[in-house]
């Protein structure tokens, strides 16, 4: 089991503004916290597990389409063998070799049916097969999710222990706890790629953001419009 | 502007089960039509420009990732040249060269800067600058979560513009209509790949099924537990 960063990116966003968005188009609706709650929650592991579901399914797709790909070049090799003797020189000429020694180069390329087959994938297609795992994608997107969806929810669970009954105050914490979540993303994202920490943070703030005052702008605007 | 498949399927099939999610999540607060729809299409605008956005940074990381590693190719051609220049010779020793046809595939592989460090970069770490732009990455989502996601919403706004005020026909007629989404989506992939087009849709629909399910039940039972 190993933990991506980009699928731990990917469904980290999502559950934030997904999150933020249920509670923004609640507190829209004018709902109590409970329910809130209700809706936050099943957001939380219905759609992280729909998430990671959906990118297993997406995973699973992009290798079986590495696969087709790999069946084809195979059928070719088998069927159309001098055009595909002909690509190979093409690739090697292309990296500079010439004459005698590209005749060899294909020739040692060509003899094995693998290195032939690999070749053909990496140079022609563009293509390599993951070592990713469908499930390992699922899993990280599943945790990434949950791990940074629940913190817009921390306020209202804080207020509904406390016994409050109005919400606008967790709204407030709510928003900033979000908006502190994608900057978190961000540095995360700007350590593992190796660039500055705190800018990779404000640009993940500045489009988490949009992304959740779009939310919450659809959610308060729909209400009006229903309601 | 491209579609790419696979993002496709993650956003549609995250779209059907998070619409879903939402519309079962309701129905088990028993709340009207017009509710459902607020929250239904807050759900649909804002989460699928949430997938979107998180796919968009996930994507740049992904592509900031590798340019790093190249960064890295790079420093280690100008600075480690005896070591990469091993690399190349153990990379083409597997693919079956050897004695002077090796060292001369060496030589000319290692006199071109660029070749050098796209061989490393395949052969080594088994990446490939990716073509994906992230922008066309995010819209793929956007519209496949739009386009199929809307289908658990048609039967209550079907409904609403009836003027029914009872919601339980509608909830059985979205939960077959989700259904007939997974099913479709796919068959879209089954398509793609070139496997058999309704074992691909049965698959899709029995996971997609599942993340509808759960996404139900935990709607349901969080509504019990809190009111």
């Amino acid at each position: 089991m190993r933990i991506y960063f980009d699928d731990f990116i990917y469904g980290s966003i999502d559950g934030a503004v997904t999150t933020f968005a249920i509670v923004a188009g609640v507190v829209g609706a004018s709902l109590s916290p409970s329910i809130i709650l209700i809706l936050g929650f099943a957001n939380l592991f219905a759609d992280g597990f729909s998430m990671a579901a959906a990118n297993y399914q997406a995973s699973k797709a992009r290798n079986e389409f590495v696969q087709m790909k790999r069946r084809q070049e195979e059928w070719e090799i088998d069927n159309l063998e001098e055009q595909e003797i002909d690509e190979i020189r093409e690739i090697y000429r292309e990296k500079g070799f010439k004459d005698e020694l590209l005749e060899d180069v294909v020739r040692i390329i060509t003899s094995r049916r693998k290195v032939w087959i690999d070749t053909m994938m990496k140079e022609e297609l563009g293509l390599i097969e993951d070592e990713k795992k469908p499930i390992d994608s699922s899993v990280s997107t599943f945790v990434g999710f949950n791990l940074i969806g629940v913190i817009p929810l921390v306020p209202f669970m804080v207020f509904m222990m406390l016994g409050f009954e109005s919400n606008s105050n967790a709204f407030i914490y709510s928003t900033v706890s979000v908006l502190a979540a994608f900057f978190l993303v961000g540095m995360i994202k700007g350590k593992i790629v190796k660039s500055s920490m705190i800018r990779a943070g404000i640009i993940t703030l500045i489009i988490g953001g949009v992304a959740a005052m779009v939310a919450y702008i659809v959610g308060y605007g729909l209400n009006f419009l229903v309601s």
